[in-house]
């Protein structure tokens, strides 16, 4: 197989677009489907501060590559998970990356604060992922807050996105399919725009780029994804992908262009209240994540929790 | 395990519904499910004639026995395709089923009329599925039409319906989407209600019933089904249920309690004219099947089909 661009022999071939790339051209090809995203969905301008939330995995580092190389402003986040050896790993590799590359980074360690996600799950007997969820919807929304960011964007790749949505549909989970773009406005002057600039590149596609970039990326998946239902879902659709090349990038985009217009988001959805804990919009008095944190501090440290309760003023 | 109805040891274990059933409450179970279908989807009452459309399949014949069962006034109607030997032992096992209980059942044959599906499928080098699919919708409207029935019911099960949405789904058929229900209401006078009474049991569990019920049926599957990306669907599916059992019976009951009314139907999509051929309703001067029938005319009888246009009044 040849280049499609520039005919040199291809060493990528991307059964799903029929196309095949030499090296050179498949960084380019995949810097210029990012940007294209970016521009089509209308994500983020060249002036405004974008927070990468970067795990330190494939898909997050590839992006900070493209948007440092494309000249977007950026500053790079990361949330140290206090998962095992996986999460000082990730870690690693992060700091690696930024340091090596003079860019900005921020770290948070929820271990320092008493809430590694390990520990957080077993207090709460919560579902790891649920958990983790939670709170790191809540430390990039804050952090894109403090540091004056314009809008998150994250690394969620077409396998993701591909293996959301047939999650949804098998379980018909209308609320959620109304919500699932590749653009999330915020409801709340507090919140800023969430976009997913890789949603249509492939877990392979990242991966292709990472390598041929020379990013060092964690290879091993969190341990606590294990037998999670996401990669039977991914597992499932890499068969139907298999049998017909380009399923996947059908299926979400074809959703967004006349599915997703079908399931019209709830109005009056939007946060209204600040939480009494973290001053971060909140649908209730406490936000979902300080409610978490309050049952954790209760479970952990119940005396702590206690004689707090009995300073406050009643 | 214990059956769920009458504790004695239980020969079935249906996952999906965390129960277990020896032999006799196994029928009378499965013979409850197809009647709550019909009843809780308003498919027929005991008074309206059923026209059966009967394969020879363990589908259909199991449907034809359970609503002989529940005396249902049923006749049967088997299409004898044309696919060699495979459409033979489909109609001896048709034929016989009716035979030994007495049943009312006609059997049309395509290949008097020069229509067998292989035939029509190499002059006009349609998929034969396609052209199979054309051809049965005529026939079983002009059925019912003819033999005064109410009401067309077919053996698709759940196995079927779930593949078919899962198909509609990655493709974002939206169309039909909005057509895809258990009960299709008649879109012109000439037609009538078609229902698919078994769209909530698996493919297993009607096997299983047409096994208790000493029902002969044709096993093998359609020769043009093999590498159909149904059987693809229907793979994956599975893989899905064994992981979490429930899931084909969730995805299509959900669609049709939370997704089916996101998809609106089309309005002014009736059959307006009477096809000039067959004079069945129609969308345009010929009916889909009559358009068929008169490119397989061109291809393989030219110089009749010339004959009889120069006859024809201009």
């Amino acid at each position: 197989m040849k280049c499609t661009r520039c005919r040199a022999p291809a060493e990528v071939n991307l059964r799903q677009h029929n196309s095949g790339f030499c090296r050179s051209c498949f960084v380019f090809y995949f810097q210029r489907q990012v940007e294209r995203a970016i521009e089509k969905e209308r994500m983020f301008h060249q002036d405004e501060a974008v927070l990468v939330a970067v795990s330190g995995g494939k898909d997050s580092l590839a992006l900070w590559d493209v948007l440092v190389t494309e000249g977007f402003p950026t500053i790079g986040f990361h949330l140290a998970l206090g998962i095992g050896e996986y999460s000082a790993r990730s870690r690693a590799r992060t700091e690696q990356f930024a340091a090596a590359r003079g860019l900005d980074l921020h770290v948070h360690a929820l271990a320092d604060e008493g809430l590694a996600v390990s520990d957080v799950a077993s207090a709460t007997r919560r579902p790891a992922c649920s958990a983790c969820g939670t709170i790191k919807r809540h430390y990039f929304d804050a952090a894109a807050l403090e540091l004056g960011c314009d809008v998150i964007a994250t690394g969620h790749n077409l396998d993701d996105e591909a293996a959301r949505l047939l999650g949804n549909v098998l379980h018909w989970q209308t609320e959620y399919l109304a919500r699932q773009r590749p653009v999330m406005q915020p409801r709340h002057e507090k919140f800023v725009r969430k976009v997913k600039p890789l949603y249509l590149t492939s877990e392979l596609e990242t991966a292709t780029y990472a390598f041929m970039r020379g990013i060092d990326y964690v290879v091993e998946e969190c341990p606590n994804a294990a037998g999670a239902t996401q990669l039977v879902y991914k597992d499932v659709l890499d068969k139907l992908e298999n049998v017909s090349p380009g399923t996947k990038v059908g299926f979400v985009r074809d959703f967004l262009a006349r599915g997703s217009s079908a399931f019209a988001e709830r109005e009056g959805d939007s946060a209204a209240q600040s939480c009494a804990g973290c001053g971060m919009p909140s649908f209730g008095a406490l936000c979902s994540f300080c409610s978490l944190r309050a049952e954790v501090e209760r479970k952990l440290r119940p005396r702590e929790a206690a004689t707090r309760r009995s300073e406050s003023p009643q």
